[in-house]
């Protein structure tokens, strides 16, 4: 992971199939109410889509539709992604197909 | 496999023609009706299909149907796959052409 | 391989263009006529084939024909394929084209 | 290699664009005709072809019409191939296009 | 990396679906003002497009349209790419689909 | 390599897009006219063309034409390709897209 | 890289997509004049384009037209290709599609 010089997340805009997410951190307190340091908070493979792609070219130059959009709660996997650091936040950008499923809520 | 903050697997709604499964636990007796302690319990290669996803997209665009439903008893292959955990829950998601066989009950 | 809780071969249905086959023991009796304990019984390569799925989906969404059906005497690779046991009984699933000949009887 | 029941390698039906083929053994006599013991004679990558199979299928579901017959003389590759073995005599199966050259009588 | 006799990065034509790009570098100098020795300037994963080839054929002979353009500002992956060196600067070569994404200034 | 019973380069028939070749040579004796010793002869990577197959198929089942023809002099890649060796004599057989180029005489 | 007993390297063919090229020396002399001695003269990237194939054949049987033309100054990749030897000169051949830039002179 580099660190880059992007003010704002909301300013990158990804390419063909491209998912950009942030993972959900789990809740820092314990089921009694009692707050947790940041140490023993689980990271978790759920995260948050922030925005997508315009999907791949297919080989007749149409767009693939995308299976997730922003806003869309996922499950992502655990390894693979590109990870990019915007100020003291961590992102991941994924391909539409590596997105495993959608979460509803 | 990491744990998640999915409150219930239900919410689960697997992307293209991938298959959200549980593996189905080894009965915990022995044939004479005692049970066994847990460490003891084999795990199988049995599993009970959760959800589905609405199929890859072929080169034109069209879903390919899936194999499987949810409901069905399948045969799972002993490596591969993702697992993900929900509570105390072991789940695993496949891509349809992964799953060998469909067991009739 | 891993152990199934299924009770009968027979209710497992191959999906797409795998092949369940269980292998032909070599007899286990000398050309005299005596019979030889079962650690000197050869594994062979031939099976039998006992259930077949309905063939791979080819790109525009039809069934390729499966090359060998059940009751078939086939020749299997030494290698791959996935095992799986039933009861005492081990079984192996191979993919259509994995397998080599037919053999006549 | 794994031996098998087969009892007459006659019955053995190869599949897809298999060729099933026997090494042709070096003269066991030298040019001046004294026979040479068996170790000294070299294996040679030439072979004759027992059976053929129908050829694969292309993406249309056509077979693929074969290069090589039952009879040719052809060069097959040092390495590869699938080695059987019927009672004393060892055989071996390649895919068609694995085949390298025929050599005409 | 290699030295090229190249003068002037702007006689540099890429080919195909080939995007030239320069790394953006880190400001050298804190929120404060004060101008960093260059040693601590962190490289970044963004990168200014400086040219692109005409995009890469299809199977119909046509092009396929870029996604990114000179003058675009980008995020580029931490590995792969070719660099080169014009006098003192250092340049890359990615493949248009290796782009992650594009950034809106 | 492995020697062959074949008594005749001719009577090798290439099968598909195979090119059977014959490495060139270099002159045994240096400029002057004195005849080198053969040990000091080096190998080249030109060969001259034997014989060539009818083409490999495309996915219409009609031959690809092939690049080389018997007779041509070209340019072999270092390594690859299948040594055969027929008497005292070393041949190569190589697939038509591995031939670099040809070279006029 | 092997000696070749090719006189003049006009004489050779490219096939299909291949590019032979010659990478351009880094002049020998620093900027005040001086000659270097060999030794500090380095290699470059930068390549000129002696001749190229006919361009490769796509799934039609139709030539992909090349990318670049005999003449052409070339940026080419560092690693990969082939070399070849005639006389004291060292030559590169390339597929079409390795070539990453043309430099406008």
């Amino acid at each position: 992971m580099k660190a880059t010089a992007i003010r704002n997340i909301k300013s990158l805009v990804p390419l063909l199939d491209r998912v950009l997410v942030q993972r959900i951190k789990a809740e820092a307190k314990t089921a009694s109410g009692i707050y947790l340091p940041e140490s023993s908070v689980k990271e978790l493979n759920e995260a948050r889509v922030l925005a997508v792609g315009p999907g791949a070219l297919d080989k007749d130059g149409k767009r693939v539709p995308m299976g997730v959009q922003a806003g869309d709660r996922v499950l992502i996997p655990q390894y693979g992604g590109t990870s990019i650091k915007v100020g003291e936040e961590e992102y991941h950008i994924f391909r539409d197909s590596e997105i495993l499923a959608k979460i509803n809520e």
